[in-house]
């Protein structure tokens, strides 16, 4: 393969990821804000660019992976972003963003002849690397069919939720909404278990190797019960703003969350406290001290 | 083994141990509180007990597997019963109840010369049948060694958690939680996608074939997804009751637990709404109804 592909935004997901993409034998032009991030792929190959227009071909395809929904939406409308993928560039936007802010996008593209497909992803920087995501994606169908050699040189599975792109970040939503409520569940029970004299890592060593033994439990378990929650894999700030995304698209369409609505508390306490940048299962430490038990010295 | 062991209470797990027990040689004495439940037991070669004293034998082994922590300090008080155990006979105690229960109890078998262990166990009837419950287990130590060829009938993996016999049944209840909270967090996810227009059952085959591929999330998911809560697996009234002990047990070590709280009141509703008996999983059904969704059609 030596086809050319843009690759806008290198974090640490989206360093592996596109890591992945040159592995793979992709061509690459890549863009991010921070030059100096762009720096590492340049010493594997890739041309950086100087605006993120410029990673996009006529007719190519190219990939999207940043914060939130304002960043998408500034790429979007830099300069020349929009008119150099037409005709029938794609554009594979894997950022965990509103379903609203992708149907809104989707109907953008289409207007300037390109398309947008949402192709958000399951996994952390080391799934990225090793092509390990899960992957679910949504839009149109044809180029739905022609994303399938790059989606397939990042992940290991690709789930198809049909035409409407919001639908695959509603997935993408639902999932993170379950991993934090497994941590908000074994954050209350750990604490319930220390106050009553029992070991935490005995407590869940026994509940994740039986009921529970799948990694998120076993990962996000071993980190709560040994109350160690940097480095952050994922930050507490940025599983706040899924959590938000979760109980917006909720109101959008009338329905109440009430555990989102205790996770959006619960993670927005951990940051006024100054934990933002811990990884999101510090939100453990907040039922910690609600329950009066002593924290981690940090 | 021709070792004859006492066990009280034959409802759906009951009936599925004391069968485990007979398959692995044991003779046993059963006892329950409506009697026909026990002829099942005596097609087997189960010597039928009138009371539930003479189902424990002197320095024998004694298990009781009942509804609460009300039936289970009846069998104790019970004429008999604790006079019968000495001198060093163990009351193995596999009930789902307060730590606190257990602790009292532990004492009073201390007085009269018996010995109390927790013994909860995690696993559905079909489980118990095959063995292969999961077994939290605490108390004094050489009883505990003493009732190990017997867990070993019943379960695939048993874990210790020291001499406070508490300690078994608060991880016990802290395991329930984690599934009541997955179920309310399924529930929730699912019904924002069916608001949003996605199938249900493509969204729960994704994340429980990924993230959470783990039967506990499989089963509930599919049951949850297809709104279907009926036969009861382990019914809503009991669910409840559980999570009613799980806030008591954080009220005595002053512990909030806003899931708990949250979950208390999601199976009080469903049980005030008449369903009770239907699976723990109808949590769902408050959800839907509270989203505007459709019900099934009973």
């Amino acid at each position: 393969m030596s086809e050319t592909i843009g690759f806008i935004g290198l974090g640490n997901m989206g360093q592996a990821m596109a890591s992945s993409l040159l592995k793979a034998g992709y061509s690459l032009v890549v863009y991010n804000r921070t030059r100096s991030k762009a720096e590492a792929l340049a010493a594997k190959g890739a041309q950086v660019a100087n605006q993120p227009g410029e990673a996009a071909q006529p007719g190519g395809i190219v990939v999207s992976m940043v914060a939130d929904d304002q960043a998408l939406e500034a790429i979007v409308m830099s300069p020349g972003f929009l008119e150099r993928l037409r005709p029938n560039g794609i554009h594979l936007s894997m950022s965990t963003v509103s379903p609203i802010t992708s149907r809104k996008l989707a109907e953008l593209h289409a207007k300037h002849g390109s398309i947008y497909l949402a192709a958000p992803a399951f996994g952390r920087p080391d799934a990225a690397a090793a092509a390990k995501l899960w992957i679910c994606l949504a839009g149109a169908q044809a180029a739905k069919e022609r994303v399938q050699p790059v989606l397939k040189a990042l992940g290991q599975g690709i789930f198809d939720f049909g035409d409407d792109p919001g639908a695959a970040n509603i997935v993408k939503l639902c999932g993170n909404f379950l991993i934090a409520s497994a941590m908000e569940a074994m954050a209350e029970a750990l604490s319930l278990a220390e106050k009553n004299g029992l070991d935490r890592s005995a407590v869940t060593g026994m509940l994740t190797q039986t009921l529970f033994s799948t990694p998120i439990y076993q990962n996000y378990g071993k980190m709560i019960a040994e109350k160690r929650h940097t480095p952050a894999g994922f930050q507490q700030k940025l599983g706040f703003k899924d959590v938000h995304l979760v109980i917006e698209t909720a109101e959008q369409v009338t329905m109440p969350m009430p555990l989102a609505s205790l996770l959006h508390d619960r993670l927005l306490a951990g940051i006024a406290k100054g934990r933002g940048e811990m990884d999101w299962s510090a939100l453990s430490l907040d039922v910690l001290e609600n329950a009066g038990l002593e924290l981690p010295r940090s």
